[in-house]
This record gives C-alpha cells, structure tokens and sequence, in this order.
C-alpha cells in the first residue's frame, strides 16, 4: 500500500510578492493557471488506485485554503490532512505523517514524501521512479529520489552514487553534499556518479520508524507522544487531525535529512530521469513561459521596446519596458517587484525588510483567504470601503455585529442567505440589502454555485478589528 | 495692460503612462500634488493685478478639465478660454489669442506666452524677466525669453544673442539654432552668447499682427475670418470662445517659432536666469524629487534592495527593486512603465505601439474626466462592474437610460438628487437607491462639496455605449 505524504510548507519568500504568508508558495498559480499543490496532488493521485488516501501536512492555518486545493482537484482518493500548529521543518512532519498512517493502514505502508512545491511535468517517468522507488523500500531502505543533473548547479544538494542495487534500478548513497561551488559542481556534473537531491523520499512505516529509533529517539518519542495527544476528526472525504500545540512545540527544528538520511546506512538513491524543478525563484518560474525572439517572456498584458531577456508577469495591468534587458518585473494588486535575473536569490531580503518594518506586504494580499472564501479589498476612502466578497457554496460566515460601520450588500452572482437583526431572507443576484450599525448579520451562501457580493462599508471607523462574533462554524473566537 | 496667453496642448507621450491622450501633460500632477497646469495659473496670475485676464488656448475637449483646473487656483483674475477643435500647433494659436485679446483691451495689449507644461519655481526672477520683455515689446519687439543654459543640452534649441538693447536688459536676436549635437551644444555653452529657447515670448497685439501680416500673411486672413465666424460666451468668472471649426482647418500646421521668430527682424531675447525645466520626460520629473544616499528617489512606498540611480512612482502600490540601477518605474492604476533612466526618450515609443494596436491605455486612465466629474471604473466581472463616481457640487450628469443594465447606487460622500423614473429624491451619505434598466434617470449633486457614490452595475451587457441620453447641460450628443 502506497500513501503518498504531501509536505506543504515553506513560505517561498524568494517568490514575493506572489507568494506571501498568508498565501505561500504552494499556493500559487503557475502561468497556466494551476497552483503547485494542485499539482502535486494529481500527481499524488495519478500513483493511486480510487480507495487511496493522500496525507498532507502543513500549518493548521493553511487547513482551509488546502482542503479547498484538494477539493477542487475533484480527486476520487481521501484526503488526511495533518495539521501542525507551527513549522518545525521536515523530521516532525515526516514522523507525525507516519504515525497516522500506521494508525489507519499498518506498518508496512510505503510512504512517498513529495514537497508541495516541486514541479514534475512527466508523470509517466514520475510513476517508473516511484515503483523503482516502492520496489527498494519494501526491501527496507530509505530511499531517496535524485534528480539527473543538466547542469553545474550551485544551488542543490547533491547524493553521490555508490553500490548498485536491484539490478541497478538503485544504488547505496555513498554521501549527501551541501550545495557546491560552481567548480566542485562542474566536477559532479562531469563525474556522472552525482544526482541532484530532489527532497523526495520513499520508505515503509516501520524502516522510517525502526530508524528514527536508531538514529534520531528523541524525535521518535516526541512524535509518538504528540499523536496520542492529537485530536481527529472525519469529514466525508477527509480526515483532519491537529496536532497537540503543547507536543509539537517539544520537537527540534530539523530536517529528515539531516536527522535520518545523512546517518543512516540503509539510505538508497533511485536516479529519477524526469524534468523537475523546484520553482525556488521567479528564474525558475519564467523558464515555464515560452520566449520571443528576444528571449522576453510575458504573463501578462506587456510591451517590450528594445528590450530582452526580461520575464514579464500581470494579472491585470499593462506593463511597459523600454531599454532594459534581464528584468524580473512582477505585479500584484498591490505591490510590484524589479528585480534584476541574475538577483532573483535575494528577493527574500525585500520579505525581510517589509517584516523588519510590518509592512502588511510580506503577508497579505489585496485578497484574503478566510474559512468561508475571500474578500478582496477593492477600495478604501473616507468613511467608506469597498469590498467583494466570494462566499463558497454551503459555506457561512460568523454571526456578527459591528459598533462603528454600517453595510450595503449588493448580490452580483449567486444567491445570499442573510440574516439582518431578527429576519432572515433570500437575496437574489442583482438585489440588494442594507446591514445598520449595531445589527447583527450573518451571510451564508445556501446555493451551490459561488456566491460573489460587492459590500460598501460606511462609517467613522472601518477596521477589520470592529467584529463581535456570536456564533462561527470555523470555531474562530467569538 | 498684460494679457499671459498659455497654449495648453501637447500630448506628452514621453511622460506616458501618467500623461495620456484623455489627460495629457498640463493636468499631470507633480510630485508636490499640483499639476503642471495650476503652476502656470499661479505663475500667470502673480504678473497681474487682480481685475486682469488669463487666456487659455487648447483643445475643446480638454476645456472642462481646464476651467476646473482654473477654478481650482482660486485667482481673482478673469479666465478666458479659447478652444480649439483640433491642434494646429502655436501659430495659430497665438494668432487665436491675439485676435481675442484685440477685440477686449485693444491693440496696445501685451501677450505673453507661455507654454502650459513647463515649471520655473523662482517665481521672483521669472517676473522681472518678465518685466524686461514688455519695456521692448512696448518698443515694438517680439520678445522671446532665452534661458541661460547650464550644461550643454542637445534637446533644446538655442537663440545666438546680438547687440545689445535697453541698457542690456535685452539683445537683439542674431539667430535661432535648432536642436544641436552635443559638440555644437558644447561651443554654444562654451561662447556664452547663446541662451536655450524656451518657447516663452512677449509682444503687443499690434506689433505681432503688423508683423504676422508682413512674415504671414496667410495666417493673419485666417485667423481673422476664425475669429468672425466664432461665438463666445461669458459665465461668470469665465469667457469661452470656441473657434469655429470649418475655419479653424484653414490653417497651416506651423509654430510660431517658424512662421514669425525666425523671418522678422523685430526679433529680440531676454535673458531670463530662472529656474526652467520643460518636464520633457522622467528624466526632468525624477529630478524634482530629493535622492537618497544611493541616488535613488521615491514618490511611492518602496523598499530598494541594492538598487542605485532608480526613480519610482506609483500612487498606492508598494514597489520594491533588487539589484537594478538607472530604471525609472512608473506605476498607474492600469499601467507600469519600466524604462532605462537613459531612454527616458523613447517612452514615446510605447504610447506608438499601443496606438497602433488601438489599445485603450494610449488614451484613457482608469479614471476618466467628464464635464460633470470623474469616474474609475474599480473592478469588472462577469454581468457585473463597480464605479465610484465623482459629481462636482452643482453639476449633473445627463437624462439617461440603459437598455441592458440596472444600477445600484450608495452615496458616501455628500449629497445626491436622483431623478429615477417619474421620482425625485435626495439620497444622502450611507444611502443607497436602485435604478432598474429601462428606467430614465438622472443624477445630480445639489450641494457645495463633492459627492462621492459608489455605482455597482449589473446586467448582461455593461459597455459604455449602451446609453440613451434625453437631456445634457453639457451639449453632448442626445
């Protein structure tokens, strides 16, 4: 039995200002439209017969928004998803995910660890790996994937090749290397006995387990201490569990590699002869749109005057160059990145000093993701804002109340059921209704296509913080 | 008697994507938040005393906005505007004004002219420069001001400066020198006897007509039987005078430079040693904002991550830059200009490309001026668009209708009378009121500060030209 464990993590802060965090990496849609988790739970799906079950692992606050992926890939599969209360990187995610699986399929379950945000676009190679892959485990190894290089990349790790295994379909690790210089990786590259370190891993249960006891106890017994702990939960097709915040936060910050892999003698390589990529940067992600003559790319609505070599990306703007050449230039409803190609690696200090500062920029978007939809924050003056509101079907927001604001709501699409002081009623697409100050009100969508709503606020004061909540299906404060 | 004549043309396509056909370089604010065109009022009206007269020369269609920007300034001047109904460059217009001017105060009159778009702040040296070109044009010069150069400009053109006149208050002027290279340009600075062009003259009504009549006769015909056949019309504190347009096309497309300066012999110059920029390009509009260390300036909320000689602006977005120097990035709500700071020039290169390609960002912004206000189209989805509109105090859009589109209208700012069907009513701030399509309707604002109301449409069909107009105050097609 094959369950495939889907890490979704990492706030991808070299991909700002797409990837924020409140909406990172995995999140994010690639120029055909597609987000990376998505992605990857086809992918997941694809290794799977029908009664399969996909465990995804990541921060209870992306809960939500993942499920949304999941569900909008309209898998036949379960979905487990395990949610931890912090990050504590890849050893206590890997542990936690394997804990479950023993709990509902045994020990002999094989794993296949798959980071959120990789991007493999031959599923069949994909799938020959993975089977050369299961095909090791079962015979107790940790097996890692490595990637075939193309190039003297200085920003991988690397697994040097050592022993062949099952008439070569694998071979033993002799070592893990940390990212090279450019010479040690021309030389790894030259060698051939050199893959990159991809980040995926396949093993059982119980050699995962066996040794982390061996190698890493500490993690081990954390884990086992924090799933008697956790609490789950079953929903139709999907499994929440939230991991014990008290528990969890016992667990070092340290990655499988470095806590398993890197000690243990049982680890393989299986060479995995498909194109990955890691989207690590926006270089990465360019490279996925199509160039011009003048190698200039464009997602957007662009145009290009005596310019080359510069990646364009705009969900709804015009952009312009002229004279410029090796040019990342990135927009978002709100913030716009430059940045030159060869810099893409330091787009993270531009995160770092919005923190530094609390700028809202490094971890919002203009459109925010709630429980029940989004809202996006069309327009803000004096006294009033202006919002639309996306209400997913069957979903509802809390009770609530607001001292200091009143609301007009306009249904443009879909159908809203609102509550308003004692009455409740049907609100039609092209209707309206008005929300006094001091009213209670609940919206709900009762429908079952999306219900989209512009609300105009009015009032002194118009910050987020003027809600009482009385009742909320989320289980938000109230 | 002292008449300031500003030509108020120019398409700005260098300064493109804030300058744009609909809203062109004199109502581009500046970095201070003033435009272009309310400097020139201040400039003007700081000549006159306060029972004088402002002639404005442009383009009919930009009249509305003009007089706004008029009204704006708060002068106790008279504004007098003569409105072109297409550009035909300044001979014409001067011709235009002169004639204006003529039949108000008589031919003893002095213009002086000066272009809308350019910015002097020493407001001091520029009125005794001033008062130097009307002691000669009192004796029968035309008058241009030259501006001390103070660098060896290739984009300007120069005048070579002859004998001496009045004491040295001015010279007669050898000749005019069209844009040099940079080696000419050199031995013009190096000589000191050549002053830049600044496109700003002074001359009584009578010398240019006896001059015009004698250099350009062609031009003085049609300017008379233009002037004939016009109507004016006096509203207050504003004259209006629109050129008829069967006569108008009777003129030649030609400068006054050409047709007058460089054939008279009444030519002189005074050497004006103010502050003068013609704001040709972001160049010379980054140059108005203060650098920081490294020699970046900001009219925005940007983070530079090692970034050197960069200028950006954008009105609310944040903008960050990672390892680039010499950009200029300019951000508009529907368009972002990324531009070598060294190729500021060939801006204009783009507004071309999107002319050619009929792309309505050549054109319009986001927000667009109508007699009776603005209005900014915030977000389009499917059957649905959402407008704020702004109604200055007293105007009133027309008696209209729509075939395809019900509106829903939310005061939030000011007061509205709404005429919807057979009904009319005030709708305040924080109210709201329904027009459904097929219902004639008007809105107006009855009050003395703007209104401000938020307009979702809803329906199959939201173009603009899906309108049926019964009535309009502003002599818009019915």
């Amino acid at each position: 039995m094959l369950v495939p464990v889907i890490l979704s993590g990492g706030a991808g802060t070299r991909l700002w200002p797409v990837s924020r965090e409140g909406q990172p990496k995995p999140f994010m849609a690639l120029p055909d439209g597609q987000t990376l988790l998505h992605k990857t739970y086809c992918r997941a799906a694809g290794l799977l017969p029908s009664d399969g079950e996909i465990v995804t692992v990541t921060n209870r606050d992306y809960y939500f928004q993942s499920k949304d992926h999941f569900l909008a890939a309209k898998l036949r599969q379960r979905g487990h998803f395990v949610l931890e209360p912090v990050g504590r990187n890849t050893a206590p995610a890997v542990a936690m995910a394997a804990l479950a699986v023993r709990a509902r399929h045994g020990d002999q379950a094989l794993l296949v660890v798959m980071p959120a945000d990789h991007l493999i676009r031959d599923l069949e190679a994909f799938g020959r790996a993975v089977e050369r892959a299961a095909a090791l485990a079962e015979t107790g190894h940790l097996v890692t994937f490595g990637v075939v290089p193309t190039a003297p990349e200085t920003g991988f790790g690397y697994i040097e090749m050592g022993e062949q295994l099952d008439e070569g379909r694998g071979a033993r690790v002799r070592r893990f290397v940390e990212k090279p210089d450019l010479e040690t990786a021309r030389q790894f590259l030259d060698s051939g006995d050199f893959l990159w370190n991809s980040g995926m891993f396949c093993f059982s249960v119980a050699t995962l387990l066996g040794e982390l006891e061996r190698h890493a106890p500490e993690i081990l017994v954390s884990a086992i201490a924090c799933h008697e702990a956790s609490s789950g939960d079953e929903l139709g097709q999907v499994v929440q569990q939230e991991l014990s915040g008290e528990h969890f936060a016992a667990f070092p910050d340290i990655s499988i590699d470095y806590a398993l892999m890197e000690r243990s003698e049982r680890v393989a390589v299986v060479p995995a002869a498909f194109d990955w990529s890691d989207i690590g940067s926006w270089g990465a992600l360019s490279a996925l749109v199509e160039p011009d003559a003048q190698n200039n790319r464009a997602a957007a609505d662009a145009v290009f005057v005596d310019t080359c070599n510069t990646y364009v990306q705009s969900d709804d703007r015009l952009v312009a160059t002229v004279g410029v050449s090796d040019l990342i230039v990135i927009d978002t409803a709100d913030a716009i990145l430059v940045a030159h190609a060869e810099r893409a690696q330091d787009v993270r200090k531009v995160v770092k000093q919005l923190k530094d500062s609390e700028h809202e920029a490094y971890r919002l978007h203009r459109t925010v993701s709630r429980p029940w939809g989004t809202y996006t924050v069309l327009e803000e003056g004096p006294r009033f804002k202006i919002k639309r509101i996306v209400v997913k079907p069957g979903a509802s927001l809390s009770l609530q109340m607001h001292h200091h604001r009143s609301e007009h709501w306009i249904v443009v699409r879909g159908m809203a059921k609102v509550t308003n002081g004692e009455g409740v009623r049907l609100v039609n697409s092209n209707e309206s209704t008005y929300i006094p100050a001091g009213h209670k009100h609940r919206l709900e969508n009762p429908g079952v296509i999306d219900l989209v709503m512009i609300e105009v606020q009015s009032g002194e004061y118009l910050g987020e913080d003027d809600i009482v909540r009385f009742e909320d299906q989320y289980g938000r404060a109230c």
